[in-house]
């Protein structure tokens, strides 16, 4: 059993509902949960406690990344400046079935694992193939995933059959349900224009009776349904709300192209939504109504996207452009505070991922999730508020520590020694 | 006379007019300027030389900040979340009247140079009052900077009596021409908002007389017309046109709220243009026609705007912000190539300031203003285009070497000994 932490002198950010900070903040870690948090003196220092000082830095929870594709760091500034059907079809798949076997996505999945803990994320929710090689990579980075089994209705990297998609992607579920507190396995089918109703729907249920979260692509560009046959004139998510593909254990990731009324159902079925703001701007395909899915009250989180659309996995940039985009997009500089957007890729995501009871913000209780930010750098000075220094300042590289559950995994901005690739 | 400096083992961005890359490269520098470059092996090493190895990094010109506030990085996430008028007129003159004076300009200016050199940026080009304070804190850091003392038609900081604006500026620009290479005095008006036609014509006329730089805010927001009652029907381009203010020696920033026929005007006065696209964004002033005036050729660069509102310095964020923004304004991913982006940040720069026979690109005899990047960090690998990993992947954190006229201001990341503050 490690022993406890003990972090003082921080700005601490809770990011609970009412985001309340506590300025020279002390916070106890044991058994990789938070034991106490509070004003610095409001609790006893174990003796045996490892000491962090965070005097002049924010303390608060690792950013929760809603939807990656981790081994596709190895495409990352492959074939850039095209549209997503171009990307996608005629590059990343073909690239994808040339490069892509259980070596390479262990490789770069590990090292996406390890820009993500460096960046100050300590949860992602990911979707690809060879899933056990990608949780395997997350496991021994140490991040906290949502490991999604790919399922197209093409021959896949590691499924060359799509008539097993669904069953492999059951196996994989199988293999990792309580292997690790640290992994989560999920089924993630690709999207609806890529799989047959007959495929999502099966996946879902299978899904359902697994008891782990589904995720899709969806809505992501204008041309989608006409790329649905099944679609007929509907909207996408009126199509997989028919389908009944869409409740509170399923991921939406995208959500680019929706109306009021695709957003009612949405609330109306609990689904979360993953908002990739910097990929869709890179691809071109259009900007979400965010602002729309928060006054509904969505559970709605960030998500980067694979490297090969952003192409990083950082973010703090992707708070930064999410809040500029929104506010020109909508006219209205107001449209959501830096403490929202903050939100967003902390409690937010963890809503959207189901998670919420265990990670997302710094409560008594949960999980130690733990980022220390440093604010003392040149571009961050002064901290008039330090969401707006978090937001539209600070950078991955300001991350100093990175604790998953309690385990240090960045110190110093360096990772901490594991078994290196 | 310093010592020569061999670069060698670099990806060399020339970003000369065919933006020619040479892998495997070396670049000699002596008495400031560069003295040859070409691929390892194609020039003799002067045996004094100091040796940088560049192995796995970019070797690029410094980038160039077309339009920066440097003491309002003492203002960085003050008042946050408004309009560009309630920001400006309720917060951001308030805070100057009661806490700009000589010495927190000198500060706050010296603060911002660093924070431009240790993100790549080694050329300015900054419109505020107190002129002498600000252009003697870019000479202590050591960064070249156009820099320009501001007229407004009301009491501002160092100039009391808006009627001595013109006069004021025009003797700070008597006292620093010829005084430093790296300082170029300019002559800035703050707005046709807040400018009278009449100060304007006198101080564009100033400045033509004296051979400097006029700059000025333009065309920012929607609403601006409607501010200036001379305006009359007339477009911010056509009305400051009329006045005789748009020439080859004028810089206009912003440039949002213009058409295809003020572009036009803007081309055939030869004048320049900074893009300020991230500050646009956060103060949802709207989304300039980029596009339409890299077509026009007119001489465009970027510029962050001051810390105020953007909120940091960082010209790489700019760059991935400003690529992904018209990517979705216009829904087209092919609408700028990464090689464009980066041809804006540095030779484009130095063409609207009018300085691109000095720098600007990494040419023979031109000033040896020149940034190294790392691109072995874990969020820039692989490499396939190193344009695209630059824009998309890179932060101003990245850098690792910075030097101006030849000498190293930034080495492995941290400033090198100066006059700190």
């Amino acid at each position: 059993m490690a022993d406890p932490i003990f972090i003082r002198n921080g700005t601490i950010l809770t990011m609970e509902a009412d985001s309340s900070v506590i300025e020279n903040g002390s916070l106890l870690i044991e058994n990789g949960e938070i034991r106490a948090l509070g004003p610095n003196g409001s609790m006893a220092m174990p003796s045996r406690a490892r000491v962090i000082d965070a005097a002049g830095c924010v303390v608060m929870p690792g950013l929760v990344n809603c939807h990656t594709h981790l081994p596709m760091s190895l495409f990352r500034g492959l074939a850039d400046d095209l549209p997503l059907d171009v990307w996608l079809f005629e590059h990343i798949f073909p690239a994808e079935a040339k490069e892509i076997n259980p070596g390479s996505v262990q490789k770069w999945a590990r090292h996406s694992c390890e820009e993500l803990l460096l960046s100050g994320t300590t949860c992602c929710c990911d979707g690809y193939f060879h899933g056990d090689e990608v949780a395997g990579a997350a496991l021994g980075a140490g991040i906290r995933i949502v490991a999604g089994q790919g399922i197209i209705d093409f021959p896949a990297p590691g499924v060359p059959d799509p008539k097993k998609n669904v069953a492999t992607a059951v196996e994989f579920v199988h293999r990792w349900r309580g292997r690790s507190p640290l992994v989560m396995p999920s089924i993630f089918c690709h999207s609806p224009y890529t799989c047959s109703g007959a495929t999502l729907v099966a996946a879902k249920q299978a899904a359902r009776d697994l008891g782990v979260l589904f995720q899709i692509h969806g809505a992501e560009t204008g041309a989608e349904t006409s790329k649905i046959p099944e679609c007929g004139g509907r909207s996408v998510v009126e199509y997989l709300d028919d389908l009944g593909i869409i409740d509170e254990t399923t991921l939406l990731v995208h959500c680019v192209w929706i109306d009021d009324s695709d957003i009612a159902i949405i609330k109306k079925r609990g689904a979360g939504v993953a908002h990739c703001g910097e990929s869709n701007m890179k691809l071109a395909s259009g900007i979400a109504p965010v602002p729309g899915m928060m006054d509904a009250g969505i559970p709605l989180g960030l998500g980067t996207d694979g490297s090969a659309s952003n192409n990083n996995l950082d973010l703090f940039q992707e708070m930064d452009m999410v809040s500029k985009l929104h506010r020109v997009a909508c006219s209205d500089p107001g449209v959501m505070t830096a403490q929202q957007v903050v939100t967003l890729a902390t409690l937010g995501g963890a809503r959207a991922l189901g998670l919420d009871r265990k990670i997302g913000s710094l409560t008594r209780g949960k999980r130690a999730d733990i980022i220390l930010v440093n604010l003392k750098k040149p571009h961050l000075v002064p901290v008039y508020n330090p969401f707006v220094s978090l937001v539209h300042g600070a950078k991955g590289s300001d991350v100093t520590h990175v604790m998953v559950a309690g385990r240090i995994r960045v110190e110093n901005g360096k990772l901490t020694a594991r078994d290196r690739l």
